[in-house]
């Protein structure tokens, strides 16, 4: 089911359905009367009628079709073309999906590929308000991309909360391997995200900054609007980022230190244990000629002695610190 | 109590005090006559209705009743709003508020959210300076600009104290775990508080160079001092950001000297000890015809042989500075 | 055998072919009417019988001859001088070509020099649509250039396939050296690639935007889409480099990790066995007077003592993790 | 005696003494009349009594006063205002001093914060060329910027010296726990310094690109001859930041190969020892039925093979290069 | 000898001798009239002379002397002063010398400083095509800067002949403490080197793309050629960088591993030799009550026992990889 929806709109309000074939209205000076298709994953053939039928640009429609684009604006003579990419999270990987956007003078067609979520409600949404939605197409575009865009903001949310689990983790023990794929595989997915974010708040910023066919003045806050969401979203991102380094960072240091600490541990051991080995070693010698041997107390001697120094030894240690 | 003041000012004084519903004075060339209401944390319809009755945008007060913006400057028609960050500590913590300004012809109007000084002060010191304020409200705008921006070098300051202090803790001593989370906390704290910094120096940038409706001449070099401060507490913060990198590099290194010597150290002892016990081990077996085992001074000869063996390696190990 | 193959195009269509020495058509307001000659590693002579013809730039013919240049446009006059970077996978290492393409009022020539791809397919695919051919040169060059670009995406997706191979080790073993040689060659060949794509999507980006001779409006959406083409394999040959970079640090930590581990392992087990060893010792002492020796179960007590010892050790080394 | 010296000039000539209340020449067309006074850490009276008589502008009175800025150029009508930043040497660390300078038609006022050197010696040097004195305030200012920026050049070349001694000495023998702290309060300074160059540097390039009030054109090649050698410090001081992270990174390798070679000898060498303890220990055992110990050379034996496992071992780990 | 070459051009063939003190041609309208001198280190009454006769700028005639500058290009009225950087190898390190050359309409003067090669050869090849010399002065000054960038190549391909040596040296083993010492040393000369083309390749870039006083269009693409030369041995010497670089972390990678595995299977050898040794040093106690010691086989009992745990053991150790 390629055409999820169709209808011609005129003074903000669903006027009539429409099919791929039907000419776009023509109108002169009023932008409130436009139609709007709204596709999903469409075939070859179904965007060729629209392009023989409202003039689409052959490279813009291939670009629709193979859905492998950065997000970019690009202008074909009075029609925009609007690549814009989508974003949700499948368990701890972001998966992305593609909406081009086609906006002409009186037409307004959205091409979705591998996307969550469905246009039905933001259509709903845009029709509740026919005051805003009588101001054309540009106003349509906002709304999609207005759309797109909130759908971030809870990806980089649900990341967060992984992100603090992960600091807490780390004040708290060190992380184990399992942890430490995670943390990188977050911080990978987050620079891929910032990679997306950037051409996005490109484009949003385009569209407020340039003089674009079929933009007018008073939409342009609108996409001003969006560009401060994309940039807010870009911001916690790489906020989250530079947090992920430094979980790694400090988890690195504490682990060696950990790890210096233990085996330094066991060695202070070992080197007190050598001591009784050492001494008694000497006397376990058979010299027929070692007159300690033969002395009454000799045995408890010698054993105080090596008491002595394995005590003085775990002192010495501990009081520098290295037990 | 969302509203705080609410006042009608005329030649830079306080001339009656007026409600969300009293309309702006219409004064053709008179720059001196403006109302100026400060709220707190207001609800919608508080805000509805000076959106009525002055004109405000939607998008601009949508952006004020939510506060979850980055620093900005937007101009809708003959109007400014103006977004920045407040800081302050909150113990080891930077907590940031946020305040929104709306600039028309002849009000301005402030919207804290999370700040942690009210602006009562500010408002005298403004008015006990009535030449000054009857520049009229753009003049405003860049006090409650220069307040805010006052409010950041203290917090750069304390944690410049703290940098100092962990600086020279790593010269005396190395950091423990504590510390180490410390160190790392407060980095990000910069590297959030840069993010924040950034686009509050664009937004001063901006009232300096562009030409913004309600922005006087006489006004810029005000706004150019704002510019100034932001400045400087940004290139505090980049030192105390690299001052601290410092420190964790300068104490990774330390530690891995201090643990590798200690080891060191310990291996060296052990490799002492394992003399005597190798040497008496030899004069430990059972053969029956070891002859040394049978003269007179063996015992005493193999005792100053351990005794000498021991001694030159320790004074090798001295020598090579391995001990 | 240099030149490859040399037509005159009028109409889209191959019209006739034409030798080095032939004149370039001179059609006043016409397109459609161009020579297209391709040459591969041409001898100096050939070009400046080429030279003398057609009016190319001495420096061009150099530029050509030579073939050591990064990706570039150049203006002559009225004519174009385009070089771009061709690349292939042999093995595991980025083989690069160079291709010069001389652009005209009336010519085209293209001067291949180690590229792994005739232009033979190029040829036959544009000539199979004479609709678009008949746009002119710039056209054909769109087309050389669009073939060069194409064959990037394969290289990117085979050391993709390389990196994610590299990740799952990573996340199941430990790299050895063989596999961290070929990281590190695999991440400076990426790098390395990058360099060549900064230029190359900047010859793009002039083509698209800058006002230069012979490009044609109708012909600037082509080079976009080349442009995309680029901005693409950049963006994975980057994200590529930060994978590897990622399985290089988490490999370093693992390696760490699994180092300590061991090395803190079996310094536990020399502890242990450092226990009957050192009360062993002090049994084999050949002390006359050492009560326990002569006690009947003073052997049975003393191998209990270093079993419960060894056993208490064992027992708090696994509850503290260290075995 | 914050007033160190004041004078009128006049055709590059010292005319006559002048106070802070004497009046500006007030000389339409001649540049070559002026007045210049030099101030070190003044009151705010001195200041107000000047900002009275020669229209300073209240901004910059109280930066100068204040005396915390980092370099600039601001404009006030068609008076400069200029910041320069003084560096000295105080042992290791670089003492950092500011010079505020007000430039207006017919004067100069430069006033001195914190730094070492006088301005006597300037004073001297300028009037000493009447026929560029003449040229006026700009060429003043040119002289004072100058000055400033020639003291930099000793501060480098004093540092570069320590960091080729700090070079030499990690050739040599590895950092020790003071030097390595030196080697990052050294990195630290230099950072600041480039903090401090680089808004100098455009404080020199917009004296010689923009079009400021009060700078002729016949000047502006003196300005860019300052730029040149702040342009110059900056490049030397960044060299000497990557020779100081350079070192580190040596001296931080060459560290732990030496540790890890000591560690590795020292166990080594323990391993060697542990064989006549085994050995020997398998012999000291009191097993009645131990035929070899009954044998006549069973002892020389012994003794001869532990002689050979122990050179064999030797001799293997010399090969291997673990001794 | 500092006057190397001093003549008088005319229609691109030397016509005359000329000395310091001769006058330029006043030749309007005619390029190709003009006098070229070549200094070397001249003393400044040499450069006076010029000074005076040819209208030299006094801030040029300085830095022709001190010789200190890095590269640029500053205009003086009509004329041009240009600074370039001579490269070459010295042993492994770089040297630097500086050419700067005066332009006026109908003069070059080219002063050096420490460069290693004469302009003797430069000078014939300049008179060989009278054609090309006849553009006038901009074109010799395009021959002088095409002359010393030539001399870049050689050094970075010297320098990538010792960077592939060292690549194919870590693969096989480590780095000695020389070698690292070297490769620091070379990514110091690279680094610097950078610093130097950067602004040589600024001084092509703006001879390209600026206005020039003296620089005809017909003699830019000239300049982009050697704008092209210089780019490339960037773009190379940064590859050196990153190669080098990337042989540091590869090798303290490899370095750390093979470290790690020593250390490991030292400790291995250990615990294995610990057990015959715990187990002999049990029988070698001097209980008078251990059955076993009077069993027939007990010795051969322990002794294979002991046998069999050390090969278990290394079996074991083995097969986990530790040895
Ligand atoms: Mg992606
Ligand atoms: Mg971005
Ligand atoms: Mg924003
Ligand atoms: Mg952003
Ligand atoms: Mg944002
Ligand atoms: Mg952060
Ligand atoms: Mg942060
Ligand atoms: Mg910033
Ligand atoms: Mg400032
Ligand atoms: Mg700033
Ligand atoms: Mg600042
Ligand atoms: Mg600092
Ligand atoms: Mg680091
Ligand atoms: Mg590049
Ligand atoms: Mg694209
Ligand atoms: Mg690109
Ligand atoms: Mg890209
Ligand atoms: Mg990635
Ligand atoms: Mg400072
Ligand atoms: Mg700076
Ligand atoms: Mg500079
Ligand atoms: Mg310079
Ligand atoms: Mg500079
Ligand atoms: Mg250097
Ligand atoms: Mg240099
Ligand atoms: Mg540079
Ligand atoms: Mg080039
Ligand atoms: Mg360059
Ligand atoms: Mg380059
Ligand atoms: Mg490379
Ligand atoms: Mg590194």
């Amino acid at each position: 089911m390629p055409v999820v929806a169709a209808y011609l709109y005129r003074n903000g309000q669903r006027a009539a359905p429409v099919t791929l074939s039907s000419p776009a209205p023509v109108c002169a000076g009023d932008k409130s009367e436009f139609i709007w298709i709204g596709l999903v994953e469409p075939s070859e053939e179904e965007l060729r009628v629209l392009q023989e039928n409202l003039g689409l640009h052959p490279l813009a429609v291939e670009d629709a079709l193979k859905a492998h684009q950065l997000p970019k604006v690009e202008v074909y003579g009075d029609q925009l073309f609007v690549v814009a990419r989508t974003a949700h999270l499948e368990g701890d990987r972001i998966a992305y999906g593609e909406t081009s956007v086609f906006v002409g003078p009186t037409h307004v067609i959205s091409v979705r590929h591998g996307s969550a979520r469905a246009h039905t409600q933001l259509r709903a949404q845009l029709e509740a308000a026919p005051n805003q939605l009588r101001l054309g197409v540009d106003y349509v575009l906002h709304g999609i991309l207005d759309f797109i865009v909130d759908g971030y903001l809870p990806i980089v949310e649900a990341i967060e909360e992984d992100v603090l689990a992960m600091e807490q983790k780390t004040l708290e023990s060190c992380l184990g391997r399992g942890e430490i794929n995670r943390l990188f595989q977050l911080r990978r997915e987050l620079i891929r995200f910032g990679r997306v974010m950037g051409p996005m708040s490109e484009v949003a910023s385009k569209l407020v900054h340039l003089d674009l066919p079929g933009i007018d003045p008073d939409v342009r806050p609108y996409f001003r609007d969006v560009l401060d969401h994309v940039r807010r979203v870009e911001v916690m991102a790489a906020g989250l980022r530079d947090a992920l380094t430094s979980v790694f960072e400090v988890s690195t240091l504490l682990e060696q230190q950990r790890q210096g600490d233990i085996t330094r541990k066991l060695a202070a051991w070992a080197a007190i244990l050598a001591v009784p080995t050492a001494i008694a070693g000497i006397y376990g010698m058979n010299f027929e000629n070692m007159p300690e041997l033969r002395t009454a107390y000799g045995y408890y001697v010698v054993l105080a002695a090596i008491g002595l120094a394995c005590a003085g030894l775990y002192w010495r240690f501990r009081r520098t610190g290295w037990l």
